[in-house]
């Protein structure tokens, strides 16, 4: 455990799918204060997450290929001499994914056979970290959430990303490509999308709350969920990606407590100043993929590699709000619909 | 218990998808012989298991399709009016899929997906009844396997296999698609592909025993394995399309006893009075993918739908020697390879 997993990267070729995008950029700026070399590529499709404004002040110190995943040829190039790969590309609407199942199907499970493959026959001594999501659990059976309960998603999503992370198991243990796969639970911080409410519903909380707006809850509010802020979760990834004992496994990556919708959105008005909430009936398309009261024991991921979360859920959306009061403007409106 | 589900079928618009491969066809003859109105899809692909010779003496009394299940114009105009989908098509051998996972993906995932939405937007009504398999628990923790065991592939085509199924669940959850799925051990029977080795071991064995060649078992061919015959299987999908307890449901179905793979080929060379029983050492890439012993556990779909095997493995293997020894010429050589 004395193992410094912050040297381990310095210098070392590193790449980011999904790199402007709400954990990649976030997990970027980690890696250049620590001197990794590091590439990000990122397809740039709207409302998917990736923006520029991302990497605002480090821009500079690292390189940025547009290219999507899905491209067979691009990656095989691409992945070449890089020593981890986080892959976090990918679409995270559950809702998209239940109105255009084949697109989600193509980035979510077909784009990793080809980071997979392109790693294969390009690049066979790379380390892969993939963005898991507890979405593939589905409606628990008991909680917290271990990883011996069983992938049951309840919708298109949460079933293609299980087969994303089932292939990069299945590459480590045929091929010798070393992977893992953290599933983390509800990731919020700087640098999220803001401008539709397809992605969860934590960033668009936020900012309702910043623009003194209603935020829904529905039913009673009283499903509870963990909230882990995104500079712990880039943690973990920077952990995952250094850490040999990880290999071959999933890891639940979720917050120390568990809190309900309601309190939540209380807890985010008071530290805003602003915004309300407001109780709604359950819409039917949303009611029909819920899963009621979610929370993930991380038991195992802590003891492998000694992460805990250091942000408390209060500190944590301070800073989110303030960073989106003072930039509002990159992800709410015409700046942010051209970004 | 006391619904028949064979009247059931009496005059039913059903639909087999693989309907000219092992287990479809199998399937259709059970139907034929209860005056359903049958309706096979299958694509005929070379080396996949459609056989028109499977349909033999039944072709007049159905009508047959060919096409892709991944056309999504096809399939949304051939499940129109159908009452119960069986939807069995599929690329099975784990092998291939390791050297080509495009393919398998297309075939095992993504066309899932469009007979789904096939049904979701031409025919919501419609019943489907999917066939799953063991392979997508991978590795057993605990013999025999039930249903609460973690779903785990070791391999491409089982991951791919797991989304497919997955996808009928969710179907049935959120868009009220009626879906099941049946998860077969190793079935064995008359009408199994037997051109080449890549589709399982059972119904290569029998062709090298009725060639009487020697058949190769890996190791000490210690590992367990259980099996159905094809008609128990076929019986299985016939309780399941009937049944509506089993919607948003996965069942084991496999045989009543474990047998070793070498007691398997031992009972083999006896029933067939040919072939020999040699052992060799494991090839690298086989035993990368193999799992051990696995045994299922089909308590669940016994209690439900009171289905039960009724053939034993001494009679089975007997009868599909038989069926071979009788129509060999139709499944390997010249005639086969123009099926």
């Amino acid at each position: 455990m004395t193992f410094d997993y912050r040297a381990f990267y310095r210098g070392r070729k590193v790449l980011i799918t999904g790199g402007l995008g709400f954990i990649g950029s976030n997990l970027a700026r980690r890696l250049v204060a620590l001197d990794a070399d590091v590439l990000l590529v990122d397809s740039l499709i709207d409302d998917y997450g990736g923006n520029l404004f991302n990497i605002d002040g480090i821009a500079d110190r690292l390189h940025v290929n547009v290219a999507d995943i899905r491209q067979q040829t691009t990656m095989n190039y691409l992945v070449r001499d890089r020593a981890v790969i986080f892959n976090l590309a990918g679409q995270v609407s559950h809702i998209d994914s239940m109105r255009d199942p084949y697109t989600d199907l193509e980035i979510n499970c077909r784009s990793q056979l080809t980071v997979l493959e392109a790693c294969r026959n390009h690049n066979p001594g790379v380390k892969v970290v993939f963005a898991g999501t507890r979405q593939v659990y589905g409606r628990p059976d008991s909680l917290p959430v271990d990883e011996s309960q069983l992938v049951r998603p309840t919708d298109v999503n949460g079933i293609n990303k299980a087969a994303g992370e089932y292939y990069h198991l299945v590459y480590n243990n045929v091929f010798g490509i070393r992977a893992c796969s953290l599933r983390l639970t509800n990731v919020y911080g700087p640098r999220q999308l803001i401008k539709h409410n397809r992605q969860g519903f934590i960033g668009w909380f936020i900012r309702l709350a910043i623009e003194n707006r209603p935020i829904q809850i529905y039913g009673d509010g009283s499903q509870l969920r963990d909230f882990v802020y995104v500079d712990d979760a880039a943690d973990a990834f920077l952990r995952a990606g250094a850490d040999d004992r990880c290999n071959g496994e999933v890891f639940n990556v979720g917050g120390n407590e568990a809190i309900s919708h309601r309190d939540l959105a209380t807890l985010l008005v008071k530290t805003a100043g602003s915004g309300r909430v407001e109780y709604v009936e359950w819409p039917a398309d949303k009611k029909a993929i819920d899963i009621g009261s979610f929370y993930a024991d991380s038991t195992k991921f802590k003891r492998t590699t000694g992460w805990a979360p250091g942000v408390s859920l209060g500190d944590g959306l301070r800073d989110t709000v303030a960073f989106y009061r003072a930039h509002f403007s990159q992800y709410v409106g015409p700046a942010a619909e051209r970004a």
